[in-house]
């Protein structure tokens, strides 16, 4: 992350009215930015320090954040299932990876678990991201361009089903319809002791996956699911918030232990 | 992380006999380790490759592990609360760290938060961890340094609600009694849009700290609950868990907005 | 519950389509019920079996039911908030009435919850149900004659804050903005044992509800939240639904010790 | 039930001393009745009121109940798994049963879920109760009729799978471990318009059952799962359980459409 605090010309920027309303775009010379709030002229940004705030021409206040990697991908278009902060927080912590981890993914969606998962092994790892179907590997291209970590990731358009290229890998994280199919491959792919996290939003998915698991020999096979509920607070009249999202889907995890020769 | 593969002396081995059943220890030439089923022979381990599975003296099967950073944490004693992966998992992508952040933690616990949080920010980031009681502190310590993670820590054994020292802070992670009256100590550590999440096992302290975020000028505050359900997975047999961990604690996300002069 | 099967003018009947598109009506003799998909004579019911199908002018099926306890309460219009099966039931186990049960109800809402706590003390049994609010007071009185349950209710419009008319009453159901002030009268009008249970959206509202029995005596005090989640089933599809309603209210259970003299 | 207040020789009690110890008793004139927090002579009951409170001979305080019909299913022994209130709830509400309703049961377990039922029926309804096992038979009849519902009952020693006896039932409440195989034999059972309920704890008889339910042409087929979290409510220390019942099993619901000829 670069430390420079000031705003300059082609620097992305996050305006933010509150938790609902928040804008991703770029700062262009002479050019401005509409809302439903008034517009905003990008020429008054320049030289000011993110986290400030900046009227709008109907004089409503915007904070001027830096995007971060939460935002990068919360901004990222879906044409697929999302993944949300809760999922992806559990994936990143279960796979265990870190500082340089080499880590595979299939399939790549829209970059938004790519993304994070690159912002997590840093500039000496590597995120090998598997997309069979090229026009989302465009896209995804563009949105992990956008949040800075394209040069930590290599995407492939390949079906992951025909073979992992890469050796020795730390965590295998999927998102496909059919992640029990891939899991031999990713054995082969996986270094001792290696991770393995598969994201699915069906219950039959899970008891495949954990069969196909448990055939290829891998261990701390656990299967789980994150419900996340928001709290209105407010002294007086807190309570959870009356609709929620009720499940976006299961995660499975494991770990290769070698099978004896 | 080191890319041998092979066990040697002084290695840190993870002995898996399930999930619910794993061994954390050290080898050592000409010692073994005593376990309810048989004992293992570490001089049996040397050579091995990390994920090979090994005979106990009654002919168990354990798999040897490299240890990964979650399997340090859940082998933290923990005196205080227990942050569990989920809880984890939505501190780290909320607070949208990553290589190179500079976090500051109130208060180190057990260290298992401050070692998950080293993990992230890479050898380039700094956690900077406070914790007033000291005898936490050097527990803590020890549990950072096996982890492997005391390098991108600094501990101080400094009442947080004194002062900060560091400025320009990318987040702040509180797990404190009263976090709320931290808020403007952390306000001033933080750079513009810097993040802030707080842990806490109450509604009343949730409702404490959005109050005094709200007052302090933060935006984008939001709390929420993640309930974490095991999923018993056996083909016929599926269904939740029959108990569960209900409640660990609400998570508090909000981030600086600079104050108008 | 009449036992007649066969169909007759001035019957209500339920015409179903699915799950979400139900209609509550009258048969009318000579006219007929619109829907989207085409009308339905009143006139070719008649003499037909509750349970069989008719079609509509465009040929839909729709099922004509006998509606029973739930549908009516589920076709009440909820000015105030609604009160769904799952708190419902909780709260008709929980106060543990039965046929001759005597119960006091606060305030009468829509009289959905009114009409399900009739239909279960039976004819014998008695609601005396509390409504300040006159204009919800005539709408609920419809909805629960409508339902067949006027016999067994008496409605009041009065202020239960200023006391509750009826003794030895078996339980009391809350559904008031703050219940806490009339737990006192709820002791005075309970029998020794007799049950309590308040229904309250808001945390705060639980605690001082809490602190309000526990300081008239109250005991066996518990709170509790019950979440219901639907289920999509489809085999190899299965799973919870993406929306749920994640929160409707708290309960509170209690029970009357007579105090000693 | 009974509207006398005072207690009598042969009543049965519940000695209540918290939420978690609570002792379900007969008054027998001579004897006591000794818990770890001393005896309590039962002479000391006789023309007292119910919900009064008793001194055990160590001094400590404990309200007598007349036990209600939740009180008695607690304390029924269970050989099978537990109905818990949140489901027997939810089963009453959903099956819509009253006064006079007829209603099928199988299996009948503990009695307990069938005591519920005959609570909620009225003297003028009833349950026909199925169960295969003969010693489980028994022990229902047992608990049953302490519960003050057998003349509400029939008990069947039959396989419900060989067919039910009744016809234009009201409600069928199953709770088998192959419940889809029971589905025919329910519809023919059931009046038009009639209502089922299926309790299961794994989703594969979820699955199994929709199936069959569709199979069978009834309609207004619903899944769900309801989870129920007790609040540890303490002005200031106000949180969920840490520890909970994260699964007991799913509802199914439908109606008898009656199937053209």
């Amino acid at each position: 992350m670069s430390d420079r605090k000031t705003i300059q010309e082609d620097d992305d920027v996050l305006l933010f009215l509150d938790v609902k309303r928040t804008f991703l775009t770029k700062v262009r010379i002479g050019q401005s930015f509409h809302t439903h709030r008034g517009y905003i002229h990008f020429d008054d940004l320049i030289g000011r320090t993110f986290g400030e705030k900046v009227k709008s021409s109907l004089g409503v206040d915007f904070v001027v954040f830096k995007p971060n990697i939460l935002d990068y991908t919360r901004k990222m278009v879906h044409a697929t299932q999302v993944i949300y902060p809760k999922d992806m927080g559990l994936i990143v912590v279960h796979s265990a990876i870190g500082q340089g981890s080499r880590v595979i993914e299939a399939g790549t969606g829209s970059g938004a678990l790519t993304s994070i998962l690159a912002n997590f092994v840093g500039s000496t790892g590597r995120v090998y991201s598997y997309e069979i179907r090229p026009e989302f590997l465009e896209k995804a291209r563009k949105n992990i361009e956008r949040a800075g970590m394209l040069g930590r990731v290599e995407l492939k358009n390949k079906d992951v089903a025909l073979g992992i290229d890469e050796k020795d890998i730390d965590a295998v994280v999927l998102d496909l319809a059919a992640p029990w199919t891939i899991i031999p491959k990713a054995y082969e792919a996986l270094k001792g002791g290696g991770t393995i996290v598969s994201f699915s939003p069906t219950i039959e998915q899970v008891v495949n996956t954990v069969e196909a698991l448990e055939a290829e020999g891998f261990v701390g096979i656990e299967a789980s699911e994150c419900i996340a509920r928001r709290i209105k607070v407010k002294r007086g009249q807190t309570r959870p918030e009356t609709l929620m999202i009720g499940h976006t889907g299961y995660l499975t995890y494991a770990r290769k232990a070698i099978k004896e020769a």
